[in-house]
């Protein structure tokens, strides 16, 4: 039995990029982490050290700050495409896949009495947008997404009828405090004619919608819902993938004081906590 | 010499708390954080292990969640000071400071087409407000403040006319991007008297809206022009600090690549960071 | 078309346990961090909100406590192969495959003049042995690992001979810092049949002592043979994985201080960084 | 009333830095990050943006770099020395004050059958030597320590007899585990005169020693004992300062699933934790 490569692949991470569109006096702000992974022919310099077809991590990264250079960055998703193209078609055939992660803070502008100001922002929060474009000489996906949104709801949110078994303590719950960090990421159908930032926004909103409206029973059936809501409300996705940790809001026991917890004072935990995934999809 | 006590204090850090305000369909959500510190006679536990007079740290966080129950935590100063006056005034004249610093979460009600949610909310990002109160016996001190507030102005920022010597190599710039995450505290004069959530409110504008619009030629003179205002237009502090990390946007050389880059490309570093730091009082 | 659920799954993470064992005066100390995750019928609850099927998270993170009670965990494979078979073996026919992953804190005794300490112990830094089993009715899978091993070498270690276009402005170098946070996992062949904790041993040595004494041309060469020695020197292995984050080391540029720097004085930096990943496997 | 700077100082933090010491073919490896920050007349940059006594926080980095150049940096109280005298020496009258703190990183040399490696290392965890420097034209201080040294005993640790109040549901225990995080700092008297790395394996040696054999009746006990035997055991300080997180271990309840725990499964949390510090001085 000899030993071989079975997959390898490299590239550069965590990349951050900040962008000043300057058109006019009204400034844009395009802050950015990428990521690039290259797969190919690159067996030599695993086994003998040739490095002849390694394109070094460094050039990737100078080549994430040139092309951004005259790229309008209007949206992460042909930003990231571009990237990809680039790599496998001007820097050699041996490059067979590129990969290109992006991470999108957002900034939103300063507002005072009302009007935005032009050139001063302000950070909006964990939440981040995010794509991953893979693209070969035939091929084209591009699966965005967005995380660390922090969304919690007060009611509307039980947890009974659940299997017991002899290590079951859980009480069964008619209201809890629900809360969240949302991961999702979806796939498109068609990435050349999809106008991906109109996509997003249709998503986001179905998903942020649904987990405050919806009368959950479970975290799995508000996921599903809002997993299908992003479908039925944006043709554009053929799939989406959906992973909410359960960030526990425990009711404190008043009891040892003397006194009753009707759902007011309740410990957030870190650790541990429920985690919840599923991928809808249409036939 | 004999070797003694110099100072001692202890307590309970990072005592998480979530508590909903259910007083009518339209919920109020709190998140804070808290830390209980305790000053005074607790010299035996440290020389004889004797902890007859050691509260422990264990009661002292479930006095948080006790006292949360019925306390409206309308702000968090008054919150913090019902905390520190409950040590020392109810525990024993053993205890002669309680110190109680509180970190305030932020959480906005969801909103959708301009009508806000009753009972669901979103996190809008890192920003935390604070306090410190300390009490003992005779006085009352409180320190309000706010950190991780992340901002960025695209222009208006120069820096010119430094002291040079034989390791200087930064070049002189006349426009460039000032990032930074704010961190301030200020110090109320009258405790008692104070409407805390109003004092905030103008104390946090008057820093935005400075960061926003001064032309600046240094982090230094910002950052005094904040506090200056600050302390102008809020009659209810006569002190405040600041503390600017200067979150560098480094402009990325594009020449080896044949491209001018006439403050479009950045590379944004967390580390090394400058750090600027003053206090401003009134005479 | 029709929306449906394509794969879902479920668990709890992060469940973190510390066991002491304490059979004589000399303690074993053991920390671990839990994740479950478990598959098979739970459609019901992502549809209907019916969580009959749903054995809850929290009963999850009771069995780990339970099943540590008298489980001697004295291998991470042996403990997460326990707990992947009571979930699908006494949980019901419902639930087709359980996943356990394991993080093991390292702790050691401490050591005073060659003596070793009963019952103190001084954590190790960030390394953590990990594994995760993989349980159905009719299989088992073990893939063990390692992560968060930091190591560095000072010399022989060089990169030349690479690919160049016009966005490369790397210098070529035949003596660089390596420094790497080693991440590995490992497929064992015959989980049933395995002294986990010796294969474990054997590997770790093979990776470290091949990073030691390579002489790397490249970060590929340098993972490729580090692999390759592992499976070499372990038969009970049949694949490995490895993931080499290129943890840079900057040459600092001196000349404009009239200095030279012969590979005395580096930066390091956090981001961004090379990221080298590959399988080896046996024919 | 006029407003007025009453406190600033200025600086540069974080600047990563790593010497390789080649003098021979065993090489030395040091890793540290450095923060400088300066005291002096600097009012006219924040009252007018006149930079002109502004040594800019660049070059400040820069110094940390070309002074590491040619200093062995044996070890980092005597470059922290270096640089501050440089800043207050060297660059303007106008500079009252530097502090320089540094933090070091800890690499082991690899050891292959008790052989050492030259030129290969392994990181030894999360603890880091500390020092702060303070230089004026009239004195010099330094403060050095340790901080991230986690420990934890299985034995010997008690906690009864406390202070019961209302709020009060602890119980009491004659055997619990103790874990905590060392943070210590101790004052040297003569900064000129000291061995600064045999004081330091003095003192080290000391707090791991008292830490594992202390019969602990409280935390603050402990504590106590640490820093006594410290200061009896290294004549060159004159005050340590300790501060012990109780990074808590919680009994698992197991009794609903009709199994005892005799102190075998634990629940580590990292929140909230009991804080405990203490200054002990000598007369």
């Amino acid at each position: 039995m000899e030993i071989h490569l079975k997959h390898n692949n490299y590239g550069k991470s965590s990349v951050r990029l900040t962008k000043v569109v300057r058109s006019n006096s009204r400034h844009e702000l395009i802050e950015l982490t990428v990521d690039t992974l290259l797969e190919g022919e690159f067996e030599d310099t695993h086994i003998t050290g040739d490095n002849a077809k390694v394109l070094p991590t460094d050039t990737q990264k100078n080549t994430v700050y040139a092309i951004a250079r005259n790229h309008p960055i209007d949206c992460i998703e042909s930003f990231a495409e571009t990237l990809a193209r680039h790599f496998v078609g001007e820097c050699g055939s041996h490059i067979r896949q590129a990969r290109v992660n992006i991470r999108q803070q957002e900034w939103a502008r300063m507002n005072f009495n009302g009007r935005e100001e032009d050139t001063a922002f302000q950070s909006t929060g964990g939440e981040q947008a995010t794509t991953s474009v893979v693209c070969t000489r035939e091929e084209l996906s591009v699966r965005s997404g967005l995380t660390g949104l922090l969304v919690l709801k007060t009611t509307n949110s039980a947890f009974v009828g659940y299997q017991c078994d002899k290590f079951t303590t859980l009480k069964e719950t008619g209201d809890r405090i629900f809360a969240t960090s949302i991961t999702a990421d979806w796939l498109y159908r068609s990435p050349g004619r999809t106008k991906y930032d109109e996509a997003r926004k249709v998503i986001r909103t179905a998903l942020l919608r649904t987990f405050a409206k919806h009368k959950s029973l479970s975290v799995q059936q508000t996921l599903y819902e809002m997993g299908k809501k992003a479908l039925e409300e944006c043709d554009a996705i053929s799939e989406i993938h959906l992973a909410l940790p359960n960030s526990h809001r425990h009711l404190v026991d008043l009891q040892p004081f003397g006194m009753d917890n009707p759902n007011l004072v309740f410990l957030p935990t870190s650790e541990p906590y429920g985690l919840i995934e599923a991928t809808l999809t249409r036939d």
